[in-house]
């Protein structure tokens, strides 16, 4: 487009600046608001409205405000309204074990701002100088290591998009919906660019010794959360990482060094980390026997299953939603596998008797959130919308009742990526109706 | 990974809880702390000591924070000096016309977190709340169109990484250096996830004249602040903003729309818009004759040079760093073109004699932000570091003295895209020697 015209004698740009149409634009206008009786297709359902003159707002009337070059730039005032809650299901929870959620109906696309990324905690968020801050790498390895943040931070380093989710998330709403926002349901669930340097780096050169085979990670918060993870993961695509979403690691988040175990259940990837322990077999820690585990239906429990399997949820409209007017809507929601990439989601607008296959945002990346979309000819009448995933592996994203079939549903279970289904009834409220469609 | 294991009794998890290692591995850690001279190849540049016993923190003895789940999240109190500072070039700038540069010694990966996006303004913030403002399409189209923030909303949205450049990033340092940090020579730059609406769905629908070329496009601040848009662009790849990096633009960002012209000059991407006027020819306003345009060496000024043409930078090691030891070192940096996707960047480390090719980050997106990396082996004597990309249409980024020859280098350039030198001295400072190299 670099055309290298000569340039003409300045025209006053006050010919064409803020304010309201001149007089011909102007009579164009109220001919054309009286002449057309509607909007295209579009218009009439998405809400465009024939234009009449627009008024010259006060923005465009004073000096705007100027920028703090100290100040770490926030949100405006007007989206107040956008931040992590915790869900309301448990009144009595302990403060210091504790969540918050990503309010995904808020999240277009497929990362997650710092500012907005779910948090677990275990015993709260301690604050930790980096400067002090140690990694040591010790057990069956060769050579004992220690590392500051500033030695990590010199090494070889990846960024990787990856979704991150807990195994809890959507464990309120298994048989019967307990959550009115996709916030509540699904909001577990980040999408963040990591940062850092690769396990299997570290690994090496503090030098495996024969037999080992799995690691203890342990995090330098007051639960001393910790968890075992098999090598073969480990030196395949974990990270230790320093930064998220181009950033250091938020407070909550880990700061200044976590664990990343891309597609694996979040708690596994310790936060705060402080040791690395390399053994040969796993440690049964409490987050692996008493927490972290999974019901069967034999009344056993499932330990180390840390795979986030293929999961789908439609953001767009969600629960709280309310439509507006019959006729075109995109449907859009985030699906994601930890066992691969996103292959294919197929939706479904009448409770899944009939599915149609959504379209795939580009890119579509390992282990990460996909956007996916559906546009929608609503007929005004009552509705249930659902998305399924099927990842690269051919898996299919199930149902609660396929779940039902090999787990036990009772209480608040674990590792819950059945289909969720929203309802919309003819006045267009959108509710959730897990268990019930 | 899901094994099926059935749980062992409980063991406790004090065994393994935050602490010295206990006896058998403290001995071990000082028998090998005294056998063993230094580290591997990287520990011994990017720095991992020989472990000795590990102090328990303070953080693993008492509770952290809570999360004050209506407060938006900030980074760490340890990462305040990671803001985006004014360049201290210009002492007497207006207050009102003013920018802001991204961090980018501090900036992993190719998304740059919201609170650290430059922004350049020409008379402030405005600060517009989004349900009383609206969008105009008049001008040469069948029908002109209004359009609140919550109508646009509901059209088909999409969502792409692109990177954002002011045309005027890197003027100060053309001939010479003037700024010490890749902060003040490149970070009028920064990577993000825009989504919003095609501006075709919103023109088809206005439905376009005959003869319709251009548009303008202009915003609702205190400066008016407008550009003329070919519409052959628009209709390509352009999109009016409504969210970034997955949440509502910043105020300083265009809160609450904007328009964003993919690869092409920043100031183009007109910020807070309220109308767009289809015409046959642009218009030729302020910023298209008194500012934006370049020198040529004939005396005559270029209008319209909105691509921005290929360019990279090492991010880090960059002005203002020091190198530790010797030995390896990864160079990082970025590179970007607005006429389509990274192909290559060759890096050097003697001041452009040599160069090898560096490894290029996954995902290469169209323009958009790509992280090239290289591993360098610093002999501890002073060296030139440069980069140098090639993009997809096989344009090769210039040197100064290439640009020297088909532009006028008077006073502040736009459209800098040279090569950028960073010296190593002895000592392992890194300084800025654009036009000395």
């Amino acid at each position: 487009m670099a055309s290298r015209t000569v340039v003409p004698p300045q025209q006053s740009p006050t010919d064409e600046s803020p304010g309201e149409p001149r007089v011909s634009d102007r009579r164009d206008f109220l001919r054309k608001s009286m002449a057309l009786a509607g909007g295209g297709s579009l218009a009439a359902t998405a809400g465009a409205a024939v234009a009449a003159p627009l008024a010259i707002p006060e923005s465009n009337r004073g000096f705007g405000k100027t920028i703090d070059e100290k100040a770490y730039g926030m949100p405006s005032k007007f989206e107040k309204h956008v931040t992590r809650n915790r869900t309301d299901v448990f009144k009595n929870r302990q403060n210091f074990s504790d969540w918050s959620m990503t309010p995904l109906q808020h999240q277009p696309g497929i990362i997650t701002p710092n500012g907005l990324v779910f948090e677990r905690h275990h015993n709260g968020t301690p604050d930790i100088d980096p400067k002090t801050h140690r990694l040591a790498i010790h057990g069956m390895v060769r050579q004992p290591l220690t590392f500051s943040v500033e030695d990590l931070e010199r090494y070889p380093s990846v960024s990787r998009f990856h979704f991150h989710e807990c195994s809890g998330n959507g464990l309120t709403d298994w048989l019967k919906p307990a959550s009115v926002t996709v916030q509540q349901t699904h909001g577990l669930l980040s999408g963040v660019l990591w940062t850092g340097v690769p396990v299997s780096i570290l690994l090496e050169e503090a030098g495996l010794a024969a037999g080992a085979k799995w690691a203890l990670f342990e995090g330098g918060d007051g639960s001393a959360h910790a968890r075992s993870v098999p090598l073969d993961k480990l030196m395949d695509d974990c990270i230790i990482a320093y930064a998220m979403n181009g950033e250091a690691l938020r407070p909550e988040n880990g700061y200044p060094i976590r664990l990343v175990v891309p597609g694996w259940e979040g708690n596994i990837s310790v936060k705060w980390l402080r040791r690395i322990k390399v053994g040969d077999k796993p440690w049964h820690l409490r987050s692996e026997t008493a927490r972290y585990t999974d019901p069967m239906p034999d009344g056993k429990w499932r330990q180390f299953s840390m795979v986030m399997e293929a999961k789908s949820v439609i953001t767009s409209p969600s629960g709280g939603m309310r439509l507006g007017k019959p006729g075109f809507h995109e449907v859009s929601g985030l699906a994601w596998s930890g066992a691969g990439k996103v292959k294919a989601v197929d939706v479904s607008f009448d409770g899944g008797r009939n599915w149609k296959e959504a379209v795939l945002e580009e890119p579509v990346m390992d282990k990460c959130l996909t956007r996916f979309k559906a546009a929608w000819n609503w007929d005004g009448k009552p509705a249930v919308l659902m998305s399924r995933v099927t990842d690269s592996t051919g898996y299919v994203q199930p149902t609660v009742a396929d779940l039902s079939k090999v787990r036990a549903i009772v209480g608040f279970v674990q590792h819950h990526n059945a289909i969720q289904p929203w309802a919309v009834n003819a006045n267009g409220e959108v509710t959730n109706v897990i268990g019930q469609a």
